[in-house]
């Protein structure tokens, strides 16, 4: 892996909006890869087979698990969501920026694979404002409703070992700050070794 | 000390446009505080006394080094500067954030007093275009800017203990790079402490 390449796992409870934050951020800076994870949940409308997602089913999942092949899964209301190891070790050994978006539950496993990650939470602005947000997500039931609350509450949890928290207020200033993560990130002095290296050379 | 202040230390050999950068960024921030050093250089036309520098003379200066009153001084091309600790004390004790731009070996006693600080070091594009800047700068003969251009070459050899290293090629482009480290430095996780305590008492 180049030096001056970073990796940033991103990852939040449903409903936080982290998935319109990655957006902006890609249109922003389109050399940033994304890598696509592996899922068994069924297309939404508008998305596409090897840009969303990869959709195979839980067979094909299943034998990819006990291969190894992934980096991290975890499991989400039923479904199956995993990150090719392959794909990120790929993009990696081409010194090429990349951004990961997974389960809470997926991102504490991409920690002890990639220590150098840069780890961002997205955290909604207060509880009350996720209840909301969940609700407007589905018709389901009130007990359905109730369960993904509790479990967005659990994984809220997992922030306390988090590099940056990003609290989604508004999205332009959520879009901003992870923007200036990833500019800041550029400019640690771990990864200016490079041009650090030319001046001590010249003088 | 409030948990979420910043506390940014800059640091450049002469010539490489640190001042302009910070004065784009307070402009961007008014809310960001600025320590004004103590000097004994006489202002230069349009520096006012209590805003851009505390002029003093050399024998005011040394009083205040013997008391102990500076977080850091250096001498730099026969004049005197330093950072004076209680305005640093009082700024922090009020929370708030604040960029002290020192020169590079004040910076090195500014790390052993505030290890919480956050230290950004601007490199020129190259050692030519330094060379360059330095000698647009005065009408000074070769010996001296021979001298300036080689007491700039030793000051980058410090540049290997910072956290971030902004690469001066473009003022704007700088620019964005420290608000960038300003802003994802707000967001590390150690700032965030209240926002999480408020999800964990929900939650």
């Amino acid at each position: 892996m180049s030096n001056s390449a970073v990796v940033i796992i991103i990852s939040a409870p449903s409903g936080t909006g982290k998935t319109s934050i990655c957006r902006s951020i890609f249109r922003q800076f389109p050399d940033i890869r994304f890598s696509v994870s592996y899922t068994t949940r069924p297309p939404r409308s508008g998305e596409v087979d090897g840009r969303d997602y990869y959709f195979v089913t839980e067979d094909v999942f299943r034998e990819k698990a006990q291969n190894g092949e992934f980096a991290e899964w975890a499991e989400n209301y039923g479904h199956h969501y995993g990150t090719s190891r392959r794909v990120v070790e790929e993009i990696r050994s081409r010194g090429e920026d990349l951004i990961l978006d997974v389960e809470p539950r997926g991102a504490r496993a991409l920690k002890e694979l990639y220590p150098d990650g840069v780890f961002v939470f997205v955290l909604p602005p207060d509880l009350e404002e996720l209840k909301k947000r969940l609700q407007k997500r589905g018709a389901e039931d009130d007990e359905i409703r109730e369960r993904r609350f509790q479990k967005a509450k659990d994984e809220i949890r997992e922030v306390v070992w988090y590099d940056y928290i990003i609290v989604n207020d508004r999205l332009e200033s959520a879009v901003e700050k992870l923007r200036a993560v990833y500019l800041a990130e550029k400019c640690r002095r771990e990864r200016q070794r490079p041009v650090i290296d030319g001046f001590m050379k010249e003088a």
